[in-house]
């Protein structure tokens, strides 16, 4: 299937280039671009997108599904207290499928509203509800991963399994997942502190038979980084824990924060192709540090961007791409780095964060026409803003409404569970 | 007039206690508040307000007000460089009165719809369509101070003054304002690097003899602070040259960022009774660095909060109340300080910024019953939120439109302009 669509098509095929292509034509073979165009070949049809913006949609590569309803509570805790206070009660609440499934529906009606396409989701130890999460994710049409969690230690009562439990559901729900179209399945032992080793080893284990990728916590907080050395003194570090594990697979492990990392870690997570799913939100808002991502782009680390809903506040991407901006501002202010650009934030949360899902977050030839349409600037404003203008004013200025269209593999999302 | 609403309201009495009297009476008379009682005295009528909140309205003790329409542009810039590219281009359009009043407007209309209703503002240094600008904001009905800037030195051709022009013309508008009815005129030299000695003793001269109050920029980039030192190798600091000219006014002069100063410089601050314009989310924004709120507050500085549009990217409180905790957070991950609450930030973006302006900010008795009030949560939401959640909620997760009614001295404000 052939389409056409005409409109201002902005993406970034690197961290630092950005390309703008105004007027201009975008040709989509089932789903894939061919190539953008000046011109629309003689005689076939096309779809006018209008006279906003076409921008990649977005990538999340760590959300947590069952937080979104506490997005914005208790955020003058610190990590561990937050995590007590509110966080494993409302993890708890999905136990209940009928109430599980209200939630969720709600939670991928946003992600659609804010155009964030691809995701990497963690949702509760409850095996039932997090199957009908990822069926739920698969029907709106949002692609990517979502695995139940592993909590067999540390945990309150309330949410923490057995051992042989934990990963039977697991392996339940890899066969189960095996149906879907868009979400495939993966594993998600919680962090160090809640997996026992009896389980870590087996996921590392189901990881090579099942061919899955892996997404876990990794030193967001000092607090969190003693507690693993206290129960893994035999380790060299926290990154040590979850390689002796087999938890780094080769190019498929994401892990969150990366804060506090020291050289060896950042080495051994660069040889393992590690992606680096970096929180600036949730860092600014919890105050559990912040991920030197200036320094880790430019030592080659595999950067992406993440909500961490609901460590951070807010779903919306163009917000997290401020807040990363933001972070990474502080970062200079403490060590005079250079900072991060606007540009460089974009790729990020575009074809950066894509890469963790395959072919999304740009529109080279090959990739999925995987877009979003913006609202033009209104046509009585008494200035004119130039097309990189508008693109800064989309992300810096935006409002829930502001996404016009939502576009995957070619196709025309609807609002899900409307 | 005596007025009465029902409604659950939100209001902080000082920085750390968070009085939430839900379904209570507020009773009003001639816009001030009496008191909030249990019962409707029996026998009165009285206007139910609906199942959100009602927080005192907002306020900005910093804001350019002709930045606005370049809100989130070139935020990857440093101040001085942003200044040249940005700012001052910007600011030579308001030369224009039908593009300048066009432009207001639209402003009005957006601090209306985010419920800032007084400000502290900078315009230009036109003197006509400053002039403007007051007009309009009194019409609008937003209360607090404007003035037009000072800059007869080292500023772009276009832009700088002569000495005896920018005097004669603040002189003119100080006499036009008397006028006027929620708004007063405010001194405003741009910063030191921008006017001379000679502007900056009259400005102080006239200070006086009309009992003016002052604002202006301290301290908010390390070149800046340079800049001055530079320009007046005499003063023992960047405060000491406003000190030296009289604009430090006892407890009339609000001065914005207040970042890098020392010890000496927060003395003197604290004896003149200062108000610190705490711009979090510029710091964040333009990496200037970060005030030390923490620090301030806790050695009793006058702090007050302020968007600083377009220095910040968005001109709502409650982005910049979520900035303001954000900020403070980088702090103590810098230096171990403890952290800045919740409740905190709301009441200093209410009834400590208010403080600057008069009795607003806060329902107790006596305080303008000056206030906003807030859509409710989605009747068919899945969970139910407390109070103190709910506002939580309507900060953190603000977007345009949650902001039903405002009041202004216990009068509806509508749209204006519209």
């Amino acid at each position: 299937m052939r389409k056409i669509w005409k409109g201002n098509f902005v993406y970034t095929p690197n961290p630092t280039t950005l390309c703008i292509e105004e007027n201009k034509y975008i040709i989509v073979e089932d789903g894939l671009v061919q190539a953008i165009v000046e011109q629309c070949p003689p005689g076939e049809p096309y779809e006018d997108l209008g006279d906003g913006l076409v921008l990649p949609a977005f990538s999340d590569t760590h959300i947590h599904g069952p937080q979104y309803p506490m997005a914005g509570l208790g955020m003058d805790k610190e990590l561990l207290p937050w995590l007590e206070t509110y966080t494993f009660p409302m993890e708890r609440r999905y136990e209940k499928m009928e109430l599980a499934e209200r939630l969720y529906k709600r939670f991928f009606q946003d992600l659609w509203l804010h155009g964030t396409l691809h995701i990497s989701a963690f949702t509760t130890v409850h095996k039932d509800s997090a199957f009908r999460f990822m069926e739920l994710m698969d029907e709106a049409g949002i692609g990517g991963y979502a695995g139940k969690v592993n909590m067999d230690r540390n945990s309150p009562e309330f949410l923490q399994e057995e051992a042989e439990q934990t990963l039977a559901d697991t392996e339940e729900l890899i066969e189960r997942a095996k149906a879907l179209h868009h979400v495939r399945y993966i594993l998600t032992p919680r962090f160090v502190p809640s997996v026992t080793e009896k389980v870590m080893t087996a996921l590392g284990q189901m990881a090579e038979k099942y061919d899955l990728p892996i997404q876990s916590h990794l030193s967001e907080n000092k607090g969190e980084v003693e507690w693993v050395k206290a129960l893994h003194p035999t380790s060299s570090s926290y990154t040590d824990v979850y390689d002796s594990f087999g938890l780094l697979r080769q190019d498929k492990t994401v892990m969150a924060h990366c804060i506090w990392l020291d050289k060896k870690e950042r080495q051994t997570l660069k040889e393992k192709g590690v992606w680096f799913a970096h929180c600036a939100m949730s860092n600014l808002d919890l105050a559990s540090g912040i991920m030197p991502l200036r320094d880790y782009m430019d030592e080659g680390q595999r950067c992406t961007l993440a909500s961490d809903i609901a460590g951070g506040h807010a779903m919306a991407m163009p917000r997290n791409i401020v807040s990363t901006i933001q972070a990474a501002n502080m970062k200079t202010v403490e060590t005079g780095c250079p900072r991060v650009s606007f540009t460089e934030a974009l790729f990020l949360s575009t074809k950066g964060s894509g890469a963790f899902f395959g072919k999304t977050g740009s529109f080279e030839p090959g990739y999925a026409f995987d877009a979003i349409v913006t609202a033009p600037i209104e046509p009585d404003h008494p200035l004119t803003f130039t097309r990189k203008e508008q693109v800064e004013k989309f992300i810096y200025g935006y409002e829930s409404g502001q996404i016009e269209k939502r576009y995957r593999n070619g196709v025309l999302l609807e609002r899900p569970f409307a």
